[in-house]
């Protein structure tokens, strides 16, 4: 007979505790599908930004004060808005609104546009679970590879819930956060889960100058995505062919295989 | 007799053009000095944002306008000031006001404040560098330990001069930024440097709630800063024993070592 410890049975018996936050604000569809999907697993509690955050990479307010507010958005569910960043709203639910609760996982988005390969430094939704992998959390990342927020979403929902369920019942990897993607939905259902290394792809930035009423020039950034890392190995392969992927992200930003070539090299 | 190359003669006859950010706005000290060093070795461009932007991460302004203005407060050195964020300036700079000319190196700060450890993700110094570096160019971001915009600087000027003369010479490793952090000024000179790893701290915030004039709550962030990570490999071992650390960093977060667990364990 296997043996049962009583922390397990604790464990399987309470219902997880899941925090929600997002980057584009509180009202958007995709954070709407994942409140919809943690509830039916677990007690929800939802802290985002009372607007969009888009891009806003790792940004935190400390030169700002910041707001928080309850809200009715999602009936019966404890949410709040905050007027911060995506990483200024895990820090305020794990410090203030969840006071001494710890939450046995933190997902974030889902993003309304992809957050693949080299996208993940500038993207508020990553920012939000990454700050919780920094505060020890078990934290994922969800994003859709299409920007419009007309677009569906019901081809993720199956993929999430399943992702969620194995985050709760797997060892998550320590001071780790996965970057989830999916592609915007085709013809053919998604063919599967690619665990994938991050793209060596960028974006190459163009500026359109135009002129405002007064005659001042100003600028809007756009731009074209570059990738010209083509190993199947990458989240732009397994996006390109229909699956959905998953790249564990973690915060040693250390290029640990130069230290010993400027040790060697450079005179301080 | 050395066979001595055409191109490395063009190469040591010309004079570098450097460009120079920071994240604490245009008018800083930090910003002044490394103008003044850099121009003292070669020719010079300025675009740093025209506000404070600290602690903006790698954020970019996708939603809004940018605005870019020439500016005189270098005299003579070509300076422009930006309405966005460190990450913004590097790419306006990249592709609107340098045009088809490639720095030879890009330096940014001087930070008034930390970037060590966890604090290199939140920082707008270091997200100036790593742009750069996403971008293809060597790049260095040097911040001091020490928070105070009046405080002495001049301790860091000729190691400053000396790490930007390596990275002109010596080969700058590909996708690569230097994290230069200083200890504050203290009566015996700083000891030397010490290439390092990323110290494992993190930050632990507080929050600080106040009532506005109308009696509505906000919230300042604070916090302290936790390091368990007591390795004498680490920036922090480095600076709290009065060396300059530089980690080198990169952009790539696939948390390597996870993929295979993944794989194994998890069921998607």
């Amino acid at each position: 007979m296997a043996v049962i410890r009583q922390h397990d049975l604790i464990k399987m018996s309470k219902k997880p505790l899941i925090l929600v936050a997002n980057d584009d604000g509180i009202t958007s569809r995709g954070i709407r599908l994942l409140v919809e999907i943690a509830s039916s697993i677990g007690e929800v509690v939802v802290v985002a930004p009372d607007s969009p955050q888009s891009a806003m990479g790792h940004a935190i307010t400390i030169a700002n004060t910041l707001r928080l507010r309850k809200s009715d958005i999602f009936g019966d569910i404890a949410a709040y808005e905050c007027s911060g960043t995506p990483a200024d709203c895990i820090k305020l639910a794990k410090h203030h609104v969840l006071n001494d609760r710890k939450p046995d996982l933190v997902v974030s988005g889902m993003n309304h546009g992809s957050n693949s390969s080299i996208s993940v430094l500038y993207s508020g939704t990553m920012s939000a679970a990454i700050e919780a992998a920094i505060e020890g959390l078990p934290a994922i990342g969800f994003s859709l590879c299409d920007y419009s927020h007309e677009t569906e979403l019901d081809h993720c929902a199956v993929w999430i819930k399943n992702i969620i369920l194995e985050g709760l019942k797997k060892n998550f990897p320590k001071g780790v956060a996965l970057n989830v993607n999916f592609p915007a939905k085709k013809e053919e259902p998604i063919k599967g889960v690619k665990v994938c290394r991050q793209a060596a792809a960028r974006w190459e930035e163009k500026f359109d100058e135009r002129r405002d009423p007064l005659g001042r020039n100003y600028f809007w950034m756009s731009g074209f995505f570059i990738n010209e890392d083509k190993g199947e190995d990458t989240d732009e392969w397994a996006l390109a062919n229909n699956y959905v992927s998953i790249v564990p992200c973690q915060f040693d930003l250390t290029a640990h295989h130069v230290i010993a070539q400027l040790n060697k090299e450079w005179e301080f």
